[in-house]
């Protein structure tokens, strides 16, 4: 008989720090918004004091002393005799120079539009669904969505050149795409910069579809970019489409509407036409992997009844309604899958 | 020559975890506000649905079932088979029914009077010193303090403890003890209930010390404990004391009013007499360990110039105000350590 294994002593910090987190967000939220980050990641690998930084950005050494260790404990930085540098993430995620810089992330994560769910969570759980409002982020024109737009077009850039890569679209030739809830435009005008002779019709509200169009204008693709203002449940899409891109929205509803959606779609569709979905699909489990499965309370928080469904829920979605088969394709190192599935 | 080692890809995820680390503050509240983690906790092992949660909440089971998986995510539940158990740390420290049961915690770091500090601390990094006014929680009887002495005993249970412990309370007979600050009293209570010939003498703004009076009623105490309101700086300790507490204190201020406050205390205290100072004190560079490293943002958020200092700069302070020597104690598994300073 083998002396039974210790267990570790009990610890209360586990829940200390999540009761604590929301001084992370602080910390990150102000090293962004004072651009701390761009200003290390130009010392290099010599790194920079706090007094050097503080000089730089006009801030006090002392303020940036503090902010500066805390990050360094989060692992933003690294600190070494008194000098901090970026860490390889930071370097590529948080430096302003950086072509794949996500900073302005936090202009929809720390939205007001956006926090405002998180403060009446408790009541969400009762209820089973959003306490803010009866539709939550699904109110027509819900101002949470221009800041969206306007903020997440870097963290999409990654998977959407995934989504161009494993749709073939530089080899499509002529290829009408619907774009469901563009928001920024990323996915849309990804595939459009890919493949000359692509079509994109983008469906948004109109405040966002501005800044989508701004965006297409911005790539050059604005000649092949066109509107469809309204909400993607009541617009009309017109047919014959070869590709519909179905980005982050599914997430919102309950199975009944996602369904009814993809009825829509499906007679949008060429008889050989494709869905492309992109989420976030937990497994079975539905506790696992991490960012896939807690984005669900994401959805409980600022939705009626959206969710963060399984592939197994979505396979069933699709076959409901109308379509043959749904392959996934997890697309490390972000945390979201796609979905591709195909209408006959 | 030996193969490079591939560095692993760059991932956006932890600046996304951090900018959404309020969200995990937000559903332990909720957990806590809903009290789900006695409901589960009181199914023992067996564990229970989202379903029969729900129903002992008046809950709805979607809403549980979407909170309980992000819980589980973060470590707080176990679920298998579709039931939930508490994981060993929630079955001690967030069941109510558990004598260390923390919950209560939420009281003081999710007060309005603390969260506050967090929206303004790009300010206060510019600054150096905290931008929601001029003395930030040092403000006389700032309303946190209520929140604090209401919220935090729990937490401060098993440090209290270890400094009975340490001190060597039990075998001490008369004792006459000054506990700076004392907010809900149960550094000076515990040392009072370990020791019958213990006299506490308790020092904070009155409307905290009439949470402190009354929790040593409740502890049978009273008979032995004193008020005596008013700021530390100011109010006269009166004199002859064996040992003085100084716990979660001296780390809201500068060093030079840190020795101020420290000659006066060795000024009240008998030739032999101890001043026990629990504080959050990082190493030398400032980024470990953890918790305690961390502690200096809070200070930098809430106070004009407080900090998380060093045990090198606690030394120092204390030996220019007139103690001969000070030696620390880790407090493991709490994050705090004990300096114990000698007067003579």
């Amino acid at each position: 008989m083998s002396a039974p294994v210790p267990s570790p002593q009990p610890s209360p910090l586990p829940f200390f720090n999540a009761a604590f987190a929301y001084r992370s967000s602080a910390a990150i939220k102000a090293a962004v918004e004072l651009d701390l980050f761009t200003a290390i990641g130009e010392r290099g690998e010599a790194g920079a004091t706090a007094g050097e930084i503080g000089a730089r950005l006009g801030a006090a050494e002392r303020g940036v002393r503090i902010l500066c260790d805390f990050l360094t404990v989060e692992g933003f930085l690294l600190k070494q005799g008194g000098r901090y540098r970026l860490s390889p993430d930071s370097a590529v995620f948080l430096d302003r120079r950086s072509p794949a810089c996500m900073g302005s992330i936090l202009g929809f994560l720390h939205s007001r539009h956006v926090r405002v769910h998180y403060e009446t969570l408790t009541d969400a759980v009762r209820k089973g669904g959003t306490a803010t409002s009866a539709e939550g982020v699904l109110e027509a024109q819900h101002p949470a969505w221009v800041d969206f737009a306007r903020a997440m077009a870097p963290m999409m850039a990654l998977p959407a050149m995934r989504i161009a890569e494993i749709l073939g679209a530089a080899n499509r030739g002529p290829w009408k795409v619907l774009d469901i809830a563009a928001g920024h435009g990323t996915f849309g005008i990804t595939l459009a910069r890919q493949n000359p002779q692509a079509e994109i019709y983008a469906v948004d509200w109109p405040n966002v579809l501005a800044l989508a169009q701004e965006n297409a204008r911005a790539a050059g693709v604005d000649g092949r970019y066109r509107p469809l203002p309204g909400s993607a449940f009541e617009v009309d899409f017109g047919a014959g489409y070869d590709c519909v891109l179905l980005t982050n929205f599914l997430h919102h509803f309950d199975v009944a509407s996602c369904e009814a959606l993809l009825r829509k779609i499906h007679s949008a569709l060429k008889p050989d036409g494709r869905v492309a979905t992109l989420e976030f699909v937990p497994n079975e489990d539905r506790v696992t992997p991490r960012e896939a499965a807690m984005f669900s309370l994401t959805m409980l928080a600022s939705t009626p009844a959206g969710d963060a469904y399984t592939f197994a829920e979505y396979e069933g979605m699709f076959r409901n309604a109308g379509f043959t088969r749904s392959e996934m394709h997890p697309l490390p190192p972000t945390p979201q899958s796609l979905i591709v599935s195909h209408s006959s």
